[in-house]
This record gives structure tokens, C-alpha cells and sequence, in this order.
């Protein structure tokens, strides 16, 4: 049994326990300290980040040519490149790595990717700076999201992996009884058989959070992985791949059993990775566009999205009306709205809503949001932190669009960084509108966009809210009722239309956070993903059993 | 907790345990004996199939037409005709039906599926005339291989679906530590959310063993199902619907959760129903040409398919020369070759095997197996027992094809039936031909049809029988082989291939069986399907899990 394996046992014990329970459990600390990261790790992290710009990226993995063009949405040209590969080099020297890691022992290979956990931890500072440098988020999102938060989702995929390939014991000794006779024996083996290649597209905006999962399912179960990230979005994983690759190596298998597989927005390599018969998985995040066409054109059967959608929230009635206000004004400003999980429709009746300060119109619903955005804002270090920057300048052309939609309650406007004088950044959107301007919030409008939506009662705005998210998909949904009918109500909807449902959150919990170990991101059952990361459904179709049942040789 | 789930929830404790340790485990006893089954229980079945011959079929469902031209292969016309519905009331009745079922909770749902196969089993008799008289396997194996072998699979699936959702927890109390703060609490609900309609599409040969696993799968995990079987080959599955209604009418539920959906040959709906949006799972037994295009067209992602393929059966050398012949010999005459599991492909060198008795030269080998076909047949009441009837006169005009493609080693011929004169017979062909005659074995040529193809080596013959199963899908192969590296050889190349290898077997136990709770029948690795019966795949995509997350009220 691997040493990497009897290291990280404990660890992997209590994860495999706490996909079960579903407490509160993590395993790498998300508080930024040099207590626990090292005093020096911060400096460390950041100098090692300067080290990098404008040169090659250090990595053990043969290219044919160079690629990379990342440009901060901070406004820093990153300078980077990477070795490329064509897509079939790639599939040979994945297919090849394959060999001797498919055979491995289900203990060497969890080993060995608890042992890349591990090594990634110990660079989270750094990756703080690539994904802050890559995505836009603040920093210290950066470092939780990107850092600690990745990775206990990548444990967690190991716990499901290990917990579902060890169900299938290894042999049994098969004897059936024959009456008077002897009975019918056979000896009988299993053994876990890889898929074959795994290929994982990363996103822009969470590159690690969103692709760890896959990764870490796909090689704990003997899959090799091409990971192919955003073309302008490539450090955070090339730094993922080239430590895996290392540990890979140290254990003693070839380091190609993991690759980044880079690309040029002009010369992209995705659809044709996607139609190769040779890959065997598909894991994708990434807009339902390009979702919808993977799933319709992957050679293989196994493609496991995270597609987007619009995220409801339905406001009934309140005990607590200023932090009902905080709360949906932090999740709309966290990271510009470019979480996956952040709510873009806030459903109000026309008639206003019952509330600790006494009855609020429709109107003062909006405006008290839209004010505790404001309140959020006004001290500019936690706007910048909070805000962090838009990644994509896609995103200020849809907010352009979307002010025309409605009324608007609350205007977006930039933000200024100190020390990133050109940072792409933009506030919150809040936009009023009619149940029947579907044209306006019936579409995912991915950023800093909000809809306030008049409903004519909290029972329509359930109906249509759960509705909306069966049709084009939701993540997460939010309630805010003083009413126990209501809740269940609720809780029946949105549970049909698979999307998990936040009450009453008016603390320090917000509907866009997802929990390792206890929430299940994406239930799989409406347009916003096809899988669950991560669930028994995400892993046990990544390998299969092999069986050789063998007739006992009479006794001699 | 329901009576029912009371009732029979040791029996489900030992199937859980069993699919886990997966040694011998079997819950309905195979044996047809007065002493288990009553001692009028033979006598009863055989009156009550008599009795619904020439008659519309009793059963509670609605129909606007009646279906239904069943004629057994051993040459009786059924005369009984099915209620039928159009495409779109079967949807519209299953989806209303499903309100209540996917709403209970998991104990009532099992317990109503335990009962139901408990009902079944009751019943081994009445459906082993109904399953002889329209598949044509002989009485014996349609009592053993479509009653208590097909509960076992049943029980199977169960066991798979409840130990899976079991594993959500119902709720949790999420806890998270803020330092000096007070911490962040959250109180977790998850339920089972089934997917919806699913879509069961049964076979010809085992109606009841290949749709059980579907069928108990899909109820036990929430969702309704629609049974529709093949249009020669309703009665086994129409019984099984109706015995499941009346329970779960008993349980208080809408019968209409199972529905029987049977056509006309001159009119099918399966092509309606698959590609309806409404079908949220489709379960499909058949042949890969039918089975591509149910996977190609489907409307719903989840599609499990059992295909077919070209099982291989390699011979490097033995110590029981006799063992072997009658082995392979019993494994080509049951059920005339019938099975999904049944060899077609018998690899040899073409320099002879080594044997117990000296050197054994190819054309002694196939002329031995052909010789213990001869043996076997010899006494009529076994052949007749042993080889059943041609469940479609397609399979004749294959046999009557397959002699031109090489040397007949043993000719295929009708054997006569004891009371059936119009029995459509056939027994096992076996030719010879090169292993370049690959138009003549590499496809799949249902029915009693085996080759014995020459091969330069065991090693060629390992690595050509092993990539025909890659390409063209097989379920099963053997390997007969004194030599430990040869073993290994073959198990390493057939793992990879996705197909279950059986070893050395001279005795009582054959290739073409696989036993629930420890065979794993199918791996989804290669083209013979898609899917294994049973394992956690099978089930864990069958549901999806919501969450309600509530933020605690504060302490009053």
C-alpha cells in the first residue's frame, strides 16, 4: 500500500464520514493566516505569481508550440505561455499514461491524488494570485474559493471515488448449494476498470472550484485526465496540473497521466477533443450554449455538465427586513454576480410584503436592497474586495443592455481598485420589472444583474420562480417567509424542480456559498447541469468491474 | 413505516449485505417443487394460463383499443388481447400518478416493490407457461431463469436503490466555526426527488429478467413506469404489471404507477415514446440496431441500454478434454443459443490444445464439442428441456445463412416436441472457418449459431477475441487454459474489453449464467450495452436529491 495513501488515511476516513453526515466538515483551513500557511507564505505566494509574468510556464510537458494571452481584469498583461500540444499527441500520450495507472491499486491512486491535494494547499497563496489575476476575484476570495474551498471539493471527490470503488470487494468465493451433492463453486475476482480518457474543460470564473471535482473523480477512479482550460483563463490550472504532475511522478507513474491541454481563443482545440472517440468523459462548465453542444456532439455517452441558469429568489414576508436587505445585497455584490450561484430574480408581490418594520411596498422592497448595496459599497477597500473584477468584457455590455429592461432601482458604475488603475470593474445592477417582461429576467444574464419582479401574489411568484427554473435551469433558489405553509410550499416546488432552496438566510450564510461535504452543488435535475458535483452519480460511471470467475480445480 | 416494508425488510437486509460481499445469496428458491411453491401450485399454473387463453387479458388499466397476436413458438396462438392506450394518455396518466409516488417516503416506496416481487414469486408458475409460451424456453428454465432467478435481479435493483438513497442523509445540522464568533448554523433537509416518467422497453427472449432490474430500479427510487414489451411478447410482462398494481393499490397508491404500454407489431409506439420529452429514463433490451437509435434519439440523456454482442469462448489447452466439450456443448444448446450471454466465437489454435488425453488437433476439438451436442441431444426429453423452442423464425433463416460461411462441424436440425407438433425447433449449428473469415464471426448472428475459428496462437486468440468484443460488444467470455500466464493474459485483455471472463469451467456452472447479487451482468464497457444490471450506476442517476437549508430563528 502506497506511503501517499497511509499519509492521508485518517484525512480520507473522516471525508468519506462526512459525505454521510453532511455537518459542517472541511479539511484545509480557509482563513488566510501564516499561523497555518507559513509568515512568510503570503509574500511567497505573490512574488512567486511576479516571478512568472512574461515568461514561459515552468512545466514539465512537451509542446510543439506556445500559447497563452491571459490579461488581468485588473488590467495586467500575465505574459505567460504554455506548451500546446496537437489533440492527437495529446490522446497518444494520455492513452499510454493510462496503461500502468489503470492497473494500479484503488489505494495507490487515491494516494497519490490526496497527496496532490495536499501539495496544492500548500500553494494557495500563490494560486490566490493566479486566479485573482485570471478570474477577477478579490483576493481573499481568491484565496478561500480558488484555495481551500477547491480543494476540500476535491477531496470530496476522492471520498466518493474510493467510498464507491471499495464497495465492490476485491474477490468472493461463490458456493451454491446442490441438494445432496457438492455444491457448485467458483472463485471469483473483481477488479476496477478505468474509462479511458477524461477531458475537463474549466470555466473563467471559478477554475478550480468547478474543474477539481472532475479532476480528482476522473484520476482516483484510473482515468488519465487532458485538463483544457479557458483560453483566458490558464494559469490556475497550469499550476494545478504541473504540481499533480510532480506527485504523479514521485509516485512512480508517468507524470502525462494528468496534461494541460491549452488553447488560443483563435485556434481552439475543445470540439475537437469533445468528437474524438478516444475520450472517454466529458466534463464541462461553461455557458448552456456551449453546454447544450457538447452533450449533443461528445463522441462519448459520459458528459457531466454545469451549464448556468437564473437563480430565484421569492420574498414573502420577513422578521428581520434589514437583514433580509444585507443579506441579498451581499450575494448580488459578491464577486460582480459572476458566481453561478448568484441570484439574478428577486420575486416580490405588487402588494408589498409583512415585515418587522411593518408593511413595505413593492417599491421600498427594491430600494432597501438596493440601498444595502449601497451601504455595502460605500466603505471602497470592502468594495474591492467584495466586488473584485469582471472578468469578461462581455459582461459591461450586458449590463449596457439590461438598464433599458426595467426601471431601474439601482444603478451599476465602476469601482475603483487601488494600485490596478485599469481594472474592468462594475457594481450592482438592480432593475425593476413586470412577471411579464419575460424578455428581461426569462433569460440568464450573467454578472452584476438583478431583476426585482412584481408578482400578484407570493403563490404566483413561487409558481413562476420554480417554473422559470425548470425550464432554463437554477442552481440555487432563495425564500424569505415568517409562513411555515409557505415554506413547504416552497420546499415542494423548488425540490420538483431541482434546485436547492435557501430560508430565511439574513445572517452570515449566503445563497451563492455551496459547502463541500454538506451541500450538493446542482442537483442534476433542471437546464443548470446535467451532474451533481459531487454525488455517488458522478462517480460510479467513471469506472466499471471487471469480473474472471474461475471453476476451483478438484481437490487433489 | 409501512406494513409492507416491515414485512419484508430482513430479506432486504440480507440483499443489501449480499451485493456487497457478493458470494452465493438467492432470496426465492429456483427449485419447482410442490414442498415450497404448494403441491397444487404446478397443476394451478398451468390451469390459470389455460384459462386465459382465447380471452381479453384481466387487468385493472384503461384502454381504447385492445393488442395482442401472440402465438408461442411451440405453436399455440395465445388469442389474449392487452388493453392499449395512445402515446400521450399514458404519459398524461403515468405523470398524474407520480404526484403521490415520488412524494413517499422511501420505506413506503421499497416496501411496496417487496411486496410486489413477493407477489410475483407466488405467481413462478403461472408465468413459467406464460414465459414457455412466448419466448419458447423450455418449462423448466422459464420457471428458474424468468421467475425466482428474474425476483433475485429484482430484489437486486432494490436492494442497490435503497441502500443508495439511504445513503442521503435525511437532515443535518451544519455548524460552522467563526473563531471568537458565534458560529454559523444551518439546519439541512434533503429528500429524494425521482427524475419522472421512466420508459421500460422489454425483450423477446427474457422479458422478466431483463426488465426487472429497470422496472424495480425506477419504482423504488420515485419514478412511474411504463412497461412496454415486445409486441410478440406481452403475457409475462402484462402479469407482472398486474400483480404490481394490485399492490400498490393495496399500499393506497395509484395503480398507475406501472402501466402496461403493449402495441402491434403494424403499429408500434416506442419510437413515440422515447422521443417524447415526458420520459425522463428509458430502459432498453434488444438489438444494438434498435438500441443505437434508442440512444441516438432519446429526449431524456438517461438512457441504459442491453445491446449484444459476440460472446468468445477461448481454447488453449485443458485438464478435463471431456469436461470442456460437454461444458461449452450445454452453453450452445440452452435455450437454442437464445441468450445475450451465450458464446458464438470459439477461438482455437490451429495447431490443437494440449488435453488430459495427448494433443487434441483443431478439427478434433470442434468435432468433440459438436459430439457432446450430438451426447446431449441424444435423449429427447432432455433435448427437448434443454433447447426450448426458436423464439422468432428470423432466427431459422439466420441458421439456414450461417451454414454457407465455412465448414459444418454439426449441423443444426428441428428437434421434435412431446405435444407440440408445430414447435419451431432448432439444434446448435456449429461451422468452421479461418480467422479471416471475419464477414462469417464478427457479427453478431443470434440464435443457435457458433464458429470455431482458427486461430495462429492462444495469444492472437486472446487479443482478436478480445478487440471483436471492444468493437462489436460481448457480455461473456471463457477461456480454458492450464497455463497460469495464459490466465492472466486473458483476464488482463478481456478487464479491458469490458467483459466478464469465466475460467476452466468443465462442471455444472456455464458461461451463459450469471447469478444475482454476484455476477455483474454487463459492464457498459463495450458496445454489448451500455449499462450494468445492477450496480450503483444503475440506480444513483435514477433520483436526484434536493435540499431546503433554513437559517436557524434566533434563541428567544
Amino acid at each position: 500500500m502506497s506511503a501517499f495513501f497511509e499519509a492521508h488515511r485518517t484525512l480520507l476516513d473522516q471525508a468519506v464520514v462526512a459525505t454521510r453526515t453532511r455537518g459542517y466538515w472541511s479539511a484545509y483551513p480557509e482563513t488566510a493566516s501564516g499561523k497555518i500557511y507559513g509568515e512568510t507564505a503570503k509574500a511567497d505566494g505573490e512574488a512567486a505569481f511576479q516571478a512568472m509574468l512574461g515568461k514561459p510556464f515552468d512545466i514539465d510537458q512537451l509542446g510543439d508550440k506556445r500559447v497563452g494571452r491571459e490579461v488581468s481584469p485588473y488590467g495586467i498583461t500575465l505574459g505567460i505561455t504554455y506548451p500546446a500540444l496537437s489533440v492527437d499527441r495529446l490522446l497518444a500520450l494520455s492513452g499510454a499514461a493510462g496503461e500502468a495507472w489503470g492497473r494500479a491499486s484503488v489505494e495507490d491512486r487515491v494516494g497519490v491524488c490526496l497527496e496532490i491535494i495536499h501539495c496544492i494547499n500548500r500553494q494557495s497563496f500563490l494560486m490566490a494570485n493566479a486566479v485573482m489575476h485570471t478570474t477577477g476575484q478579490g483576493f481573499m476570495m481568491a484565496f478561500q474559493a480558488a484555495g481551500p474551498n477547491a480543494q476540500d471539493r476535491a477531496l470530496e471527490a476522492v471520498a466518493y471515488a474510493y467510498d464507491e470503488m471499495k464497495r465492490v470487494p476485491g474477490s468472493a468465493n461463490w458456493s451454491k448449494p446442490q441438494g445432496k451433492s457438492d455444491p457448485l463453486v467458483l472463485d471469483k475476482v473483481w477488479r476496477i476498470v478505468p474509462r479511458g480518457v477524461s477531458l475537463v474543460i474549466g470555466c473563467a470564473t471559478f477554475p478550480t472550484w468547478n474543474a477539481y471535482p472532475a479532476i480528482f473523480a476522473s484520476l482516483a477512479t484510473g482515468n488519465t485526465v487532458l485538463v483544457k482550460p479557458h483560453p483566458g483563463v490558464i494559469l490556475p490550472l497550469a499550476l494545478t496540473v504541473r504540481i499533480a504532475r510532480e506527485a504523479i511522478k514521485e509516485a512512480g507513474f508517468d507524470p502525462n497521466v494528468i496534461m494541460l491541454a491549452p488553447d488560443d481563443a483563435e485556434a481552439p482545440i475543445t470540439k475537437e477533443l469533445v468528437t474524438d472517440p478516444r475520450v472517454a468523459i466529458v466534463d464541462f462548465t461553461g455557458s448552456p450554449v456551449f453546454g447544450r453542444w457538447v452533450r449533443e456532439h461528445a463522441a462519448t455517452e459520459l458528459v457531466f455538465t454545469e451549464e448556468a441558469g437564473i437563480n430565484p429568489i421569492v420574498i414573502d414576508s420577513t422578521s428581520d427586513f434589514r437583514g433580509l436587505c444585507g443579506n441579498i445585497a451581499f450575494s448580488l455584490t459578491l464577486y460582480s454576480g459572476q458566481m453561478c450561484t448568484a441570484p439574478q430574480n428577486i420575486f416580490v408581490p405588487a402588494g408589498g410584503i409583512a415585515t418587522d418594520q411593518g408593511h413595505k411596498t413593492f417599491d421600498e422592497v427594491a430600494v432597501g436592497i438596493g440601498a444595502a448595496v449601497d451601504k455595502l459599497l460605500s466603505d471602497p477597500d470592502r468594495a474591492m474586495a467584495l466586488l473584485g473584477a469582471v472578468q469578461s468584457e462581455a459582461t459591461l455590455k450586458r449590463i449596457e443592455a439590461a438598464r433599458k429592461l426595467g426601471s431601474v432601482v439601482r444603478d451599476s458604475a465602476p469601482v475603483p481598485v487601488v494600485g490596478f488603475a485599469q481594472a474592468r470593474t462594475a457594481s450592482p445592477l438592480i432593475v425593476a420589472v413586470d412577471a411579464g417582461d419575460e424578455t428581461a429576467w426569462g433569460e440568464e444574464r450573467f454578472g452584476p444583474i438583478a431583476f426585482v419582479i412584481r408578482m400578484p401574489s407570493t403563490t404566483d411568484a413561487i409558481a413562476l420562480a420554480a417554473e422559470s427554473a425548470s425550464r432554463k435551469g437554477a442552481i440555487t433558489a432563495a425564500l424569505y417567509s415568517t409562513g411555515e405553509v409557505v415554506i413547504d410550499a416552497a420546499a415542494d416546488a423548488f425540490a420538483k424542480a431541482g434546485v436547492a432552496l435557501s430560508v430565511n438566510l439574513t445572517g452570515g450564510v449566503y445563497v451563492n456559498q455551496s459547502a463541500a461535504f454538506s451541500d450538493f452543488h446542482v442537483t442534476g435535475a433542471n437546464p443548470a447541469g446535467n451532474a451533481c458535483l459531487t454525488d455517488t452519480a458522478y462517480v460510479a460511471n467513471r469506472f466499471r468491474v471487471a469480473t474472471v470467475r474461475r471453476q476451483r480445480p478438484p481437490q487433489a
